[in-house]
């Protein structure tokens, strides 16, 4: 199955989350079946960063998205950690500072676009200016359009710079993050994830679930596609994001780059140097 | 064997590169051999990264620096893949742009030390500047004793902020350092590794010898250690690199951090939120 065909949001047709399955789990019936699949696509990835990195042409953006507990980070640890970390940058955007609400809301982002060669993995992104923002009712309807406009814009620019752009929103349901609140609770290694607004944001799902919804319809364009990942398993999810991954970057094409020295000449150097040391050897 | 006493630069005595042999291999005859060794760090690392992540109090930095071809971008390959890409960053230090070079030379370091739960790896480093610019005679000796101390007390300042610092020279021959251009010159996925200063830098290899000796000698502090790794076996050298990381975030006694919410609080609103779902549920 071609995730990037059955998870894609399409321009121009209004997404409605809750017709889509987020306990979907596709071919495999469990974990186990899905392992070898999984570590398929992860080889896949490692490799195609080497070439990505080698080759110094394109640029890969990833966007994350979900609700609380919806397995951002897990989703980082469990199919980038394959990545090597020298070309990966992944970037956490919080609560902005003082000094970030001062400039318009792309100022803080447009810095860590990557670079040629590199992935950069936004965990939240500047899509947090028209969810966050809009559900607790800091922009009105007009600027959450016009900022819709802009963030069209600004992944264009980056799209014709040679960057790929790649979003996904990690799909669970109202249960599995209650079910992850309570792991949460009972497991001391997670306990510090908790915080004091988990409940009182759960009280918001509609509003959010609504506030994706029309972000993800006014921006999901040929360029800047957005995934809807089904999320309740996380073997699934994990999968699914290694795929569309893997399948996104073999569409690039990657090659290794020739080299912009004269082998020729390199050649020479080298056999000046080879026979200059078996002359040292010979002396001793 | 201890790694850390073996490979360590003692302060206080001068260093002798020549007396170190970069063809060690320990006790392991072969790479295969040494395999669920390094992989049994590997899981160490990924496992203590996560918890220094999750306590947000010490942060790690990884200075790489070796003469070309003695695997610094191998290192970071083969060793810190095992990490989740989210809490590492590398930064890699090429030649200065002027506007760098406007300023001091640790102006364009400082940004990128470690934050608190993170892992920042240098490939290269502010060392550079004691070590091709003394080579190249850009900078006087006075100035390179001076840089050394102001090396010392920087580290110094991050070390008194929670950064444990580890400093790795990936310690090669001659002869194997020409053994791997020659693999650049044949293998077309290296050929864009070639560079053209190559052989003009290898002339000058004494007096880099010279000048990492003296550098290493001034800055290897109880607080921030240079480590020696014999590096001509490149499993040997994985192998080394990871023990000593893995033992000194070990010495952290790292900690899941208590939660700073009130569990009996989230319990509450825990229990409050199931029933509402059974009740929403029953509705139906």
């Amino acid at each position: 199955m071609d995730y990037r065909k059955t998870f894609r949001v399409e321009p121009d047709s209004k997404l409605k989350l809750d017709k889509l399955d987020s306990a979907f789990k596709g071919k495999h019936e469990s974990e186990d079946a899905a392992k070898a699949e999984l570590q398929a696509y992860g080889e896949k990835l490692f490799k195609q960063q080497s070439v990505l990195y080698a080759e110094h042409k394109h640029s890969v953006l990833v966007v994350l998205q979900a609700l609380d507990a919806g397995g951002k980070d897990g989703t980082i640890k469990h199919v980038f950690t394959v990545l090597n970390p020298q070309g990966v940058h992944v970037v956490g955007f919080k609560q902005p500072t003082s000094e970030e609400l001062a400039h318009d809301f792309l100022w803080r982002v447009h810095p860590h676009a990557p670079a040629k060669g590199s992935i950069s993995i936004f965990n939240r992104s500047h899509y947090e200016d028209v969810l966050v923002t809009r559900v607790h009712k800091l922009i009105d309807k007009k600027t959450c359009e016009t900022r819709y406009k802009r963030i069209r814009d600004f992944e264009a620019l980056l799209a014709e710079n040679g960057t790929t752009i790649v979003k996904f929103f990690l799909h669970i349901s109202k249960e599995e993050q209650l079910a992850r609140f309570a792991q949460r609770l009972e497991d001391p290694r997670r306990n510090w994830k908790i915080s004091e607004s988990d409940y009182s944001e759960r009280d918001l799902w509609d509003k959010y679930i609504e506030a994706f919804e029309d972000a993800m319809t006014a921006t999901s364009t040929g360029a800047a596609p957005w995934y809807v990942i089904p999320s309740n398993h996380k073997w699934f999810r994990n999968l699914a994001v290694s795929q569309i991954m893997a399948d996104t970057m073999e569409d690039l094409k990657l090659a290794y780059p020739k080299p912009t020295v004269n082998l020729d000449d390199i050649r020479r150097k080298y056999h000046a140097a080879l026979q200059e040391e078996k002359n040292g050897k010979n002396k001793k």
